[in-house]
């Protein structure tokens, strides 16, 4: 039995048919889609996608067709009996309850959209940014000739992904972050790159600022009232784990479903995978509560194996991002300077600024690229690169190196591909691990 | 006393000034350029570099004035005499030769283009490429009205880049190549994507056709003559290693002169870096030769510490080497599947196609990943990767999983960055791994 539609439950279903083509899978999703793209909707919304369904990976006629899996759509469940070892379903079309056995359950019920209980909150005018059914709406509204001012309450990355999307359809955007930053999980000095270009794009960014409540066709915020034909709440994402919570399920971080590094919940035979549970980071050996689509997949790849029999284990992340926000690429992994110091590192910060193509050929493009290592033994804990062109997937060597627990004398050496077109001599991961190494 | 005025050499200057900011420092360059980007020739003579100039990262005085080295352009030194520390001096200019003492010497003399002993293939219009002198003349041959046909001979990486420069010029490009494919650090299923994008970009390659001899205006090849109005040599770079070799230092691998870890020659206070000396290959754990700048300018850095009295290591290589030719982004890194067999592996290959961007967005990108894999223990041994925009600089994470030591199993966790316009939810790197790793 999964409960939930999305990668984090049906990215288990083609690992368990491989061992086991014989066991009955049902799959429960309360809304109208399986298998889409949450992340693909600021670019359906900013035009870049065509069509709301280029965004779904699977359908269910996909899943019943390929992986004879039982889907049952518009279906909530609405307990776990630990027990008993039932399932009790909610059929919302039909508007009646079930109850269903099951052997193996996977929870992927997924995450929501911070909802802060602010006066107005559930205005028709504010929006999260989660289902395709929300992608929907706000495709339809951006489109619209009456709409003109939005507001984009929260510098998170689908606050800043959205904040972009509008603006590429020509409508005036309003950032507007309580904390003095945008991106959290960036240290401050990289968060002001971005802030300036989204300025320089066009977003009226206001840092410091806290919305207070939402009226019509405005947001009150502590200093004075913001003009917004729509509102788009971008403040986060946490885990949709109140059903495992009720069904006695043990939660850890922000109430995530914890789990072992098989996927196992605190019950026999019930595995947990995606956004709403928690993943240990290597790097502060501590669990962390990460939505990510990536995160899912692998995460429900291993639930798979195990529910059909095997033996697989996840090993954890590191915390990478990475995002194009205004023609600037982000990009994170590990731990950044407030995460290193809360997790007890003594640790050095080194920044410097690169190039992603040889000096003489045109087009040159600039990156910053920041390292955050161990003072006394120089191990890569963290690293953030803020640039344009070719600037982010840079990341995943940095990501490959924290995993491998390398330093940056180690890194130095790194035989990083070279071309003019690609990178300087010097890759500027190498230039900046030579500057941390000091030599 | 530094033997050859570009990276090899130069890079270690400003290393040995940090601790010695005394020592006289004095660098012979037989040439008219130090510090210049080979690497870059190819866009200079396919347009994408405007002047020849912009190839030179450091200019002889910028060496003399910021770090007080003794530059003296025009000087070939013809003999180290390790008995009595002496270099023997040949001034170009002047005709005369001087004898000068050392307490030590960096060996830099670079590498050479192959020229086989064929008949005319010292004739005007058969050329390398190697100098910022070649770089000029094929320049000024490139632009010329009655220049129409051009035949590379070999089909390594200066061959192609060179081919499709002279194509981007309006001109007729034939690529000759005697053995039956293009790129030998490639496996042949790889490099036939190559073959096949050169010849979508109208560049005649025939492949298993060795050139037997040049006469004006044509190349003879085995099976008939080509008509040429230039010809270029791509066939490989050889150590230039004979002042090495004659002055009694022992060499390795293709006569490329033999160092320590620290970059230190058979002879005490004598060093070597660059494209005229080993490196050491830390997957085969045998002496390589390869000729690149990113690991001229990192055996430099080494020689530079040591020599000012620091203590540093070179690492190795894993033979990472990316490019791009007719809209084909082309990388490999560890061993290919040949490579591996001579060493010894028993293992297994993984090729998968994937895309470097998310399936819904416009102008996605296909790529196709190759993974050498042991076949006992899973461990990535090389990976090649040929494919459209972002395909190449992936190849980074695999270098440095190779370099880490990680197996499939290991990487399918690896938490890259992920988001639309990047990568799919699953990077086709991933993708590879899981595949490898057969789960």
């Amino acid at each position: 039995m999964i409960i939930g539609g999305d990668a984090g439950g049906m990215a288990a279903v083609s690992q368990v048919r491989k061992t086991r083509p014989d066991m009955e899978i049902v799959a429960f999703e309360r809304g109208h889609y399986t298998s889409y793209s949450a992340c693909g909707i600021p670019y359906l919304v900013g035009g870049e996608v065509g069509t709301l369904d280029e965004l779904v990976a699977r359908t269910p006629q996909e899943f019943r067709d390929r992986f004879r899996v039982d889907v049952r759509m518009r279906h909530e469940v609405i307990a776990i009996d630990l027990d008993a070892r039932e399932l009790e379903v909610r059929a919302l079309e039909q508007d009646r309850t079930l109850r269903l056995g099951f052997d193996q359950a996977l929870v992927a019920t997924g995450g929501m959209p911070v909802r802060p209980e602010l006066p107005g909150i559930d205005s028709e005018h504010v929006r999260g940014v989660q289902t395709l059914d929300d992608a929907k709406e706000l495709l339809s509204l951006a489109t619209r000739d009456d709409l003109h001012r939005v507001v984009v309450v929260g510098g998170g990355y689908i606050g800043l992904e959205m904040a972009e999307a509008f603006v590429n359809r020509g409508l005036h955007v309003t950032l507007v972050e309580a904390g003095d930053q945008v991106m959290r999980s960036l240290d401050p000095d990289m968060a002001a790159l971005v802030v300036a270009a989204m300025r320089e794009f066009g977003i009226d960014v206001l840092l410091g600022r806290a919305a207070a409540g939402f009226e019509s066709g405005r947001v009150l915020t502590d200093e004075g009232d913001l003009e917004a034909d729509l509102v788009v709440l971008g403040i986060g994402v946490a885990p949709n784990s109140a059903l495992a919570k009720q069904s006695g399920l043990d939660v850890g971080v922000q109430d995530a479903v914890r789990v072992s590094r098989r996927q196992q919940t605190s019950a026999d035979g019930v595995w947990a995978a995606g956004d709403c549970c928690e993943s240990i980071h290597r790097v502060s050996g501590r669990p962390v509560h990460i939505a990510l689509g990536t995160v899912a997949n692998k995460q429900s790849r291993v639930a798979g194996i195990n529910i059909g029999g095997g033996y697989a284990t996840f090993g954890g992340v590191v915390g990478t991002a990475i995002t194009r926000i205004c023609h600037t690429e982000i990009a994170r992994t590990g731990l950044s300077e407030r995460e290193a110091a809360d997790a007890g590192f003594v640790f050095r910060s080194t920044v410097i600024e690169g190039s992603t193509r040889a000096r003489y050929l045109p087009g040159r493009k600039r990156t910053t690229v920041k390292l955050v290592t161990e003072e006394r033994t120089g191990r890569l804990l963290g690293g953030q690169i803020v640039g344009e062109e070719g600037a982010a997937k840079r990341i995943d060597v940095l990501a490959t190196a924290v995993t491998a627990g390398m330093n940056v004398t180690e890194m130095i050496d790194l035989d990083l591909g070279y071309a003019p077109p690609f990178s300087p001599v010097w890759d500027p991961v190498l230039v900046a691990a030579r500057v941390a190494s000091r030599t």
